[in-house]
């Protein structure tokens, strides 16, 4: 069983915090991968280098300076440092992006209305697994930042939840696999004011509901939808959780 | 047969050349791993972010501001654009530090009189040369930058040519291996003002003759000391040459 984790911002800003998950993912004796974004980073270096940052619907508008700045960002100050750490550990990571061994081919957004510069979307199917499960298999665990390749020579900006999904997915048809979506709180709250009211299981079926309802806040939308997805995919388990804390919520297709 | 070849600054900095780099390359049917820095680019940054470039002796002393630097630039622009390149070209690029898969284990260097920050040392004999064969082995091509890492969880900033020579080194102790530094010139330069002066062969006591004579270009002598010493190490052959021509110096052990 192969467990895909995706940690956020949260946790890659606060030294410590990244040092205490650092330290747990070391010591997991699962088949493992990592995948991380950086948005806040990217956003602190853009500001920076006078690279204004332009955010639609929480998707980052990546015209040529800003994916310079996400790939020095997601590609070489945070994936790099993650893999020393991880070194310092004891665990063999590689650092990478859907870029290197072709792990994620993706091709640019084609949006109607927004254009959205160098951001790509990929397809399930063109996925990489086979190269994945090698570095597995050779005892290697795949540290994956938000990039992905257009296979014509250019990078693109990636949202790293639909990366991880992506991967779980896609592990999920060759391999078991699990999906573990880390975020700065325990799991989905029922009451947004109360960080102790985590829901313990989310049905699909509550899912939609909530969301008609407006009851679920617009931030974790993207996010669950990405959970069920890769869920109806195969995945054999899905969890919203905290990086640092074990429960959460776990998605259940019903 | 497996080549190691480094490119430099002249290259990198040159989008029309480092294409037909790329495509002369990816062609290359040989075993390969393209070791890369990136210094200029890193100077142009550490400029824009009002970091102060300090070198001595053609060192870059890194404290922590510059190998944030370095980290984002070799790590990430440089690495995975090259890598993006690549796979375009149809060669399975996988993109490195020597910290990923623990490849270059090394330590901050201990200078009496300079303190060079985070600059690594390295011992040939902690280089992970199993690990490079087994990604050779499964048809990957890495590609490394100038980053090591004390595995203690923080990278360092080592010199491209020195890592070239390491790992050329370190593969010619398991397989056969190539050294191919390439740089600016068409090889070592008989008279510096004349670029069709090549040299097309030199020794060791060539070499040692004309650097105590004061005739060869300080610049060239950190290169040429690491190709011998790669030579001396068992590497099958080494050459200094341009990225783009064929012919060059090939240094020679007598």
């Amino acid at each position: 069983m192969i467990q895909v984790i995706k940690i956020g911002g949260n946790i890659l800003n606060d030294q410590g915090a990244l040092g205490e998950f650092l330290e747990i993912f070391s010591a997991n004796s699962h088949d493992k991968i990592l995948i991380h974004g950086g948005g806040k980073e990217a956003t602190s270096l853009a500001g920076e280098l006078n690279i204004e940052t332009k955010m639609i619907d929480g998707r980052r508008i990546t015209d040529e300076p800003m994916l310079k700045v996400v790939t020095m960002v997601y590609g070489g100050l945070i994936n790099k440092n993650l893999v020393a750490k991880l070194q310092a550990l004891g665990c063999n990571a590689i650092g990478m992006s859907g870029a290197d061994m072709n792990i994620i081919p993706a091709h640019k957004r084609n949006h109607p209305d927004i254009d959205f510069g160098y951001v790509g979307d990929f397809k399930l199917e063109d996925i990489n697994s086979d190269g994945l499960l090698a570095l597995i298999n050779m005892g290697i665990t795949p540290v994956i930042c938000a990039l992905t390749h257009d296979g014509k020579g250019s990078l693109l900006n990636t949202n790293a939840d639909t990366m991880a999904a992506g991967i779980a997915s896609a592990l999920g048809k060759v391999s078991d696999s699990e999906l573990h979506l880390c975020f700065e709180k325990r799991g989905v709250l029922e009451d947004a004011e109360d960080d102790s009211s985590v829901i313990p299981e989310m049905s699909k079926i509550q899912f939609d509901k909530l969301k008609a309802e407006g009851a679920i806040h617009s931030g974790m939308i993207p996010k669950l939808d990405n959970g069920f997805q890769a869920l109806s995919e195969g995945v054999k388990k899905v969890i919203v959780r905290h990086a640092l804390y074990p429960g959460g919520t776990v998605l259940i297709n019903e």
